[in-house]
Parts: structure tokens; C-alpha cells; sequence
């Protein structure tokens, strides 16, 4: 998905006498650890967890995917890490916490796919992405000292997450498990030329973001969100007319409601998990 | 509280013969690329922007000037920017997408502006930095792969950035322009001892920030904002009473209209674009 | 506009006969500077802060604790420090401004507690960790070359935290003083089996997070908040039944009202500030 080129600090010599070193600096040990939590920004939940991280592992790159899911929102969180970690470099950890279990005995797992690491609660966080690699982190020698039984993000994950940037393989973070939860993301369901979809997220802009791929729409379609028909397919959102409601292929590949520079999700007054018809006219009719 | 184990980034050496070595490992590499869009933080754009860069120069300090533009306003934008990026050593990288054109036949651009390097959509958010070296990003072996027509942040400014970031140097992601698009910002409009000025912005706060300089205002002078003269000029926000409206220079170095710890624009209901009149008294009258 | 001396990553070399060198690069100097403001995150002042100080210590680690801080609110800064800093490893340096006093007399200072520093206004935001190290910040060969009245953020906290980060001794920012301000977080009264708390806070959860430690409670209590009756404590916020109001003790170590994946702050209408009754039953009786 991205180039691989990759760019190696340079360094500068100046041998005296004899002595021609070469020195690479393997760049590729900046480490990346992404965030994506329901702490909002407005407590310091996430910068602790940085803090402890930082502890850890002190020259990490600490990027946020977004810390405004909704609150205990697994599913969101499911999404969103599945539509966002491909943009990142292979070797990229994962914390993904939307837990209102912590403290029960719901299970702290690492997970591997496509070369990413990925730590979380197993509640459903990491459905979209749980493929068969993956662990119960048992092994509290990488937690801190004291575990609350109210925040892991801190206790638990940051460091865990810290250590397996620093090149503790997610192997020693305890035993394999095959049990972990998944809850399937919603996918469309097909009645001939029907189609029901639903929408999975409203984004800032308010684009109405469904679980339909442009395939499901074929040639000629009619889309019914609340009742209005929607049955232009732009390439672009500044294709379409203004005011006028027309669907587009988002950047995460799924099919979107919008409006040229205006809230479609206000205008139609959706909100995730609304319900979608589509009837399609196949190509041969 | 922290277990205390630290990485030490790991280098490789290939010594040749004997050798002592000097080694200086340039600081100045440590290049910044801020981001300033209107795509929020609730969804993961700015994140996966983020991931793009890192894949192409994974030690890049990035800096988040704001996510918050208002939907689609190009020259809050382009008033941001101006205000914040000679804070920034020379070299920094500057990323400014507000796009409501994505995918349309408007153009990518780079500019270089004061040691500085921008890049952004050819729509006027560039307006206040834009001198006179310019070029159309036409180069796609700097883009990702695969170009969409609903997000160019990802596919093209932040690979485009990253590897400027690098040391690609501009003048070879296309050709250079000299028609690229420039939305000046508001000036007061000068009438005699009568100057008719505007909001720019409302910080968050509630300061007014104008588009007055300190120089409009002379010695002596009434300013009105919805019907409310305001005479005083505080150097400090602190220097007013309570419940008092007042003039000070601000940060940005234009006239803001402050309320001392409360919110000018909430007592005096004005938005951006509102008009501000002034009558100055010019010191020999 | 900045000063350009830069830091360079210090190396040191061992190096072994002919041509074997050992290199250690000294990961502890990614020195880390937090920021801790009520700027919020829509208007630049962050991102000039950054760059600010990227402009004197090109390698830091920079982390957001919160930009969210109610405009003004000194006690709230206090306490998110306090409860913060703890998690980072020592030699950070935490800039902490929250201040309706900048451009008057107030003094900027210094403080070192624990092995952390910190810096920001003196007038109260370092209530809570300021212990009897602290130092009047008068040299200004730290701050930028113009010192405004109204973002001493950006022309005095952070160039002095880049400096203090780049290795400068908090002894050389100026005099060491004792007369700093402290306001002192408020503290339950005992009055025989009751105690009066307050609400320190509500965070983005609705968790009501009180003055009061788990040894307040003894073995039975009744907490009365808003006129309703809280008697049990949880040791999680899942083991509560749904609905039910209860006490925890949150992840600062004070005891917090919740509510099992609901708001309790919403249920209670209560906000910082609210007074909280205690009753206890002493094991003994």
C-alpha cells in the first residue's frame, strides 16, 4: 500500500588518518505506536499513557488516530483501526482501547497481521483485524508494578505496547489463544436486485460512511436513506451540484452519502446503524 | 514507578583498518512537518496521514497545527498559517489542506516562502505565503500508488511532504507556475479619520481578533463593534477591569477585542467577517 | 526570529585498538517536554509553542497532557499535573499555563520536584508539586527576542523548556525564590464519622472524581452526593450492576461516583466543585 523507501539519517564523517568507517543508523528502529481509545483529549488519560510509554521506549513515534471514540463504542474503534492501519509501516504496534470490561476478567491480548502488532482488550476491539495470530498478555513483568483495575490503557497496554517496540517479541507476552471474540463489522444483505446496507459512521463533514462497496451498486442504482433516493455516483465530491445528495466511493473504499460543502448526515438525519436500500438494475436488464 | 530499561538505538559499524572516528550525527535532519486541515480529530484522516509520512521518513517531528478549520474555509486556513509558521526553524515542512475541490481539476501545489516549504491544494490556502516560487506537484512517483479522487491529504500531500522532508527538492515534484490562486486577506478600508475593519477570527477565548494593527488605531480613538464603543487600549489582558471591553495587540500582532478573563465575542455576539468601525483622533488635531 | 543554536544527539566513543568501535548513542537525551494548557486545540497557540521549541531542541519528544483546561481555571491545572507527571520518566520538563495574569507583574518560574521541572506562570497552576526548589525565570537570554504582554506561552514557557530540555540548569533561569504562590487542593473535613469532600473534577466519562481516599470510606460508609446515597464500593467500573450508582477508586487514587458505561456527573448533576457527605461506620462499632 505505500512505498517502502525508507529514509536513513544520515551521518556525517570525518575519519583522521586511517579509518574509513561507514555507519548506518537503522532508521527502521523508529518505532511507531498509534493510539485509538474513547479517553477524549480533555483528561490526561493519554498522555500518561505516552509517559509510560516514553519510559520504555524513549525515541518512539507516538501518533494519534483519534482518542474521540464514543464512549465503551467497541465496534467504532473496530472499524476505524481496520480502515487506518495500512497507511502505517509494517512493524507499526497498535494500541486499540475501548474497554468498559477492564477490571473483569475480560482478557488483555496482542494480536499480529499483515505485520502490524496490535494490543487491546479482547472484547471485539480488534475484530477487523484478528486473523489467527494472537495472545493472551499474561506475562505482568512487562506491566507496570501497581495494576488498577480501572485503567489498562496506562497499566497494561502502554507498556506492553512500549516493550514490544523496543523488540520483545509478542510471542513472550504469553500463551497463544484461539478463542479471542470477534464481532463481525455489519455487511450488506443481498434479495435479489435488493440490497440492505447500514450506514457504519458519520464523518466530520458529515459524509454518511455505509458498508456498501462499489460493486454493490452496479450500473444504475437507487439508494433510499430516510426515505430520499439517491441515484448519482460522483467520482469527487466537488462533482456534484450543490444541495444535491449523491453517493461516492470514500477513501476507505466504502460507499458514501454526501453533500457538496454540506452535512449529509444532517440533511437526512442519520446517524451509524441506520438502515440502507439499495435496488440496482443489473447491467442486462 | 516505571521500570527503567531504556532503548538505545542500535548501529551497525563496519569498521575498516584501525580507526578514530568522529561522528556527528546532524540535528538539524530532525526535519518537522506541521499539518493544518479542517478534517477534525474524531476521524482517523489526520492519523493515517501521519502513518504516510512515517513510512517515508520515519524520524520527522510532526506538529499539528490545528484540525479545527471550519469546514471548507480556505482563508481561515490561509490566516492560520500565516500567524504560525515563522515560529518554525527554517526547512519545516508545512502541510495545509482544506480541499473542498479534491478531486476536481484544481491543482496540488508547492511553494517556498522565507526558507519554508508548503504544499497544499491550489485554492487559496496558500494565499498569505505565497511570494512568487510556486510549482504544480504533477511528480505521482511521490504519491501513493494509488491516487483517489476524496482524499489527497493522504495520497498526495502527505507522501509529497514526507519526501520533501527527505531532501527532494521542490523545483522536482513539477513545474514551476506563476498563475497559482491568491484570496487576499480583508484589508481596513481607510475613509478620512474612519477605518472600517473586520473580524478575522474568535479565538477560543472569545478574543475578537481583528484585521487592525496597532498603527490603524493613532493615539486617541473609538472603536465600534455591534454598536459598542470601546476606547481603551490595554497592553495586557489583565490590565482591564472586570466586565470591561477593551483593545489589545494581540499574538498575532493585529487588534484584538478582549474581555478580561471572559469572552469578548460572547458579550458582543459577532462572528467572523463582522465589521469594526474606527474613528481615530489623529494627534495634532 | 528564533535563536538557531541547535543540539546535537551527544556520542560517545570507546574505541578498542584498531578499527573496533563501540558507539553509544544516549537515548536518554530524547528528552521529553509535556504541555499543559487551557489554549484548547482549534487555534494555533500549541502548534506556535511546538515550534517554538523545535527551533531550540530539535530531538524532544513532545506530549500533549490536555489543551482543554477550562479558560482560567488554575486548580483544575494543578491537579491534572499532579496526578500526571508521576508517569514520565524523571528529567522531563512539564510546561504547565493556565494564566489571566501574563503581561502583569505575576512571575514566571521554575520548579524542580522529584526530579521533574517544571515552568509556568506563578500563580498557583504549580500548587501541587512546587515543594521548596523553585526559581524566578528573569534571564532572558531564554526567551524569544519579543516578549508580547499577551503569550508568554510561546515567548517565555517554551523557549525556557527547550532550553532546560537542551541541558541548561534551572539555576541559571534566575534567583531561586520561596515566596511562590500555592493554592492548596481542597481537602475533605472530618467531623467525627463524617467528612465533607468535593468533586475535583468529571472526566469525559461522567466519573465523579472526589477528594476522598479509599481510607476516608473505612468498611461501611454512606457517600450522599446531590441527595442520593451511595454505599458500595467497586472495584471496577464493569462489576457494578447497570445503573447502579457506586464509589471506586479511580485510576489517581481518589475515590470516583460512577456508573456502569453510563455518565454518572449526568445522573447526579453535579460538576466540579459539588459537595460530597460522608458517613461512616467505623469497624469497631
Amino acid at each position: 500500500m505505500l512505498r517502502k523507501d525508507r529514509h536513513h539519517r544520515r551521518q556525517h564523517l570525518w575519519p583522521h588518518r586511517c579509518g574509513c568507517v561507514t555507519i548506518k543508523v537503522d532508521a527502521s528502529h523508529q518505532m511507531i505506536i498509534t493510539l485509538t481509545t474513547d479517553f477524549g483529549l480533555s483528561d490526561p488519560f493519554v498522555g500518561i499513557m505516552k509517559g509510560v510509554i516514553l519510559g520504555i521506549t524513549p525515541s518512539v513515534q507516538l501518533v494519534d488516530i483519534t482518542h474521540d471514540i464514543r464512549s465503551y463504542d467497541i465496534l467504532e474503534a473496530a472499524f476505524l483501526i481496520e480502515t487506518t492501519y495500512g497507511y502505517f509501516p509494517e512493524g507499526t504496534v497498535h494500541i486499540v482501547v475501548v474497554d468498559p470490561g477492564v477490571g473483569s476478567a475480560r482478557r488483555p491480548i496482542a494480536a499480529v497481521s499483515h505485520g502490524h502488532r496490535f494490543v487491546g482488550p479482547d472484547n471485539g476491539v480488534l475484530s477487523a483485524i484478528l486473523e489467527n495470530e494472537a495472545y493472551h498478555i499474561e506475562n505482568n513483568s512487562f506491566f507496570l508494578k501497581h495494576v488498577s483495575r480501572t485503567f489498562h490503557g496506562r497499566d497494561v497496554f502502554a507498556p506492553v505496547a512500549g516493550h514490544v517496540a523496543r523488540g520483545i517479541p509478542v510471542q513472550s507476552l504469553g500463551p497463544r489463544i484461539f478463542d479471542f471474540i470477534r464481532h463481525p463489522l455489519p455487511k450488506p444483505c443481498r434479495e435479489g436486485a435488493r440490497i440492505v446496507g447500514t450506514v457504519l459512521r458519520v464523518d466530520k463533514f458529515g459524509n454518511v460512511i455505509t458498508n456498501l462497496r462499489r460493486t454493490d451498486l452496479g450500473s444504475e442504482f437507487t439508494i433510499r436513506v430516510a426515505g430520499l433516493p439517491i441515484t448519482r455516483l460522483c467520482a469527487s465530491f466537488s462533482q456534484a451540484d450543490p444541495g444535491q445528495l449523491f453517493a461516492v466511493e470514500g477513501s476507505t473504499g466504502y460507499i458514501e452519502i454526501a453533500l457538496n460543502q454540506g452535512s449529509a448526515a444532517d440533511q437526512l438525519r442519520v446517524a451509524r446503524g441506520a438502515e440502507i436500500e439499495v435496488e440496482t438494475v443489473s447491467a442486462n436488464h
